[in-house]
């Protein structure tokens, strides 16, 4: 019997793909070959990026002026490459401090030059999304980083801020998941295990213009204006996972796109929240309007009680919502491959679970 | 009907390994959940990465001075870690060249430091392996770096060369394809897409008193030390192709382990190099002492004829045996996964190929 799984990331994928996947393996399209066997320079392989590719610029309504990226490995390997691409000595990047994966960021530019947290909602202990009125001048810098979605606090930016120096966005945990205007984005990244597929891939969505700024003096596997001549097989690229990712994103697309999945997103977080804040036992401390939509986290009155709803939940196979190591707490991640039907099923649990505590 | 594969990499893989990494994706171990869906911190999963360190170990013979490690990407990637970690601008690394990939690994060193070509074989051609006769003074420098086989060129170190410095080896083509001492070894590694599994991983195996004269003061996500202290779980690894290495290394052990390959790669390599040299239209140039256990590279009058034995081959279910773009000609890449009755089957087919020419 199928869990329902609730997993950060590595997250849940549809079935179909699973069905789709697990067919790959044993033979790819009856040519007699395994997906995990075919050459990276085959004709198979190049249909296969290309349509990656593709997809990715047709879901999230890309133009002529970006260029996209598949990338090996996941974010912290982006944390360290794209200071090598776009900081030096000589010049700082801004960070806006969201917490944990925002700070990674930062500590990994440092490596490379030099940086500044120009906003920061630690001494609210990122129970919120730093305003656009709190930040410190955003000029002059090589860049301003941000982190769009907080999987440890549950927090995301519902608008994306406007700064004075080229943005970029780690999108790890809600890229796909709603309309954005890449327009306003010098350059987006976001590894593959919570909305694109199976962990060790990543994906990068760069302004040419901003591209052609880069730092070249770098080690070829680093250097994304090399991997952006090379589309993507530079090295070798992770032939399976960039498969799977492919047939995830055909399978978003005939759901209806991005705009169905952010409606359907919204659903999901609008009934779990109001379950979490409607339910006695259950709470959930983040600023209202910046919750995020893709991680819901919430407490219990002690650790004691969390663990044991975490067994209850497991009895009914549900399964991934223990919080993340640094919080503590409870987490719910709903990306897009997560049906509302799972999160209804999650919420009849919590009223179970409220019965059978009150009637104790 | 499931063709013969002879890529070079990624390549063919056993079908019980795919049979089974088939099943995992739709459902591992009964557990309800698919293995591209766990967690990387999940009991799944960390049972899936002992046991593959463990089967590393047991395998390739290591003991308490090794350390074993999990990394995501490809060689390319380790071309640049390895000289964060093991060089700077106040050292010097010296190199055996043997060719393309060897020159690579020279090529991203001097990013990082100083780098001195110890041996070559440019001046043959790439034909042969420097004898350790012709090896300049090989002490003092920070390590010594050669390639073990040379996919590209079709050569192979049969006994890995003394020298005065620590020794890093590229074994990406014959890990695990023969018995070999790894005290005599600093650092080897290796890509998966050959002999361990698909792409998107790599393995180091590394002497722990060379490990703790790294350079530390470089990003986490490229620190040996701290990804050896993690157990190769500080990033997300690449939690499927973790997985399919693991079927593959078990299916290793239950075909009698490295030994047992070994035997079987040479009766695959002595077959096909016994018919190169019968076969009136096939010629290997390669020094008879240097020729490659996994990579058999040889050529045809004309790349016209060559072309035309590749067709032919591809009629009979046989692919994968067109040569890199840059030695053009034929390349049978003959990894442990591959059968002796596969390569039996290509001898057959080459054997028929001359009938039909001779009698044309």
């Amino acid at each position: 019997m199928r869990k329902i799984i609730f997993n950060a990331g590595p997250a849940t994928l549809p079935e179909v793909v699973l069905q789709q996947a697990s067919e790959g393996i044993l033979d790819l399209s009856n040519e007699g070959i395994s997906v995990a066997e075919i050459s990276h320079r085959s004709t198979l392989f190049q249909n296969i990026l290309a349509e990656t590719l593709h997809l990715l610029r047709e879901l999230l309504c890309l133009n002529h002026d970006h260029e996209v990226l598949l990338l090996q490995g996941g974010g912290r390997l982006q944390f360290a490459q794209i200071p090598m691409n776009f900081l030096s000595k000589e010049t700082a990047a801004g960070f806006i401090d969201t917490g944990y994966w925002a700070h990674q960021a930062m500590m990994y530019a440092a490596y490379y030059g030099n940086t500044n947290t120009i906003a920061s909602s630690q001494q609210k202990q990122y129970t919120c999304i730093p305003k656009a009125t709190e930040f410190k001048a955003s000029n002059g810098y090589a860049y301003i980083h941000l982190t769009s979605n907080n999987t440890i606090y549950g927090t995301q930016f519902h608008q994306i801020p406007t700064v004075d120096s080229p943005l970029i966005i780690d999108m790890s945990s809600d890229i796909l998941s709603r309309i954005i205007d890449f327009d306003k984005i010098d350059f987006a990244y976001a590894c593959a295990q919570k909305n694109i597929g199976p962990a060790g891939l990543s994906i990068a969505i760069v302004k040419k213009d901003f591209l052609a700024r880069s730092n070249t003096h770098i080690p070829p596997v680093f250097n994304y204006q090399l991997l952006a001549a090379k589309k993507s097989n530079y090295y070798t690229p992770p032939v399976l996972a960039t498969y799977i990712s492919l047939l995830n994103l055909r399978w978003l697309k005939a759901q209806g796109g991005v705009a169905t999945m952010e409606a359907i997103n919204h659903q999901k977080a609008k009934a779990l929240y109001a379950e979490i804040d409607r339910n006695s036992l259950f709470e959930n401390n983040i600023q209202a309007e910046d919750r995020s939509y893709m991680n819901a986290c919430f407490t219990m009155q002690s650790a004691e009680m969390e663990q044991a709803f975490i067994d209850f939940c497991e009895q009914h196979h549900i399964i991934g919502i223990k919080g993340h190591k640094i919080t503590g707490g409870l987490r719910v991640s709903m990306y897009n491959a997560q049906t509302l039907d799972n999160v209804q099923q999650l919420i009849h649990i919590m009223r179970a679970y409220e019965t059978n505590y009150m009637n104790k």
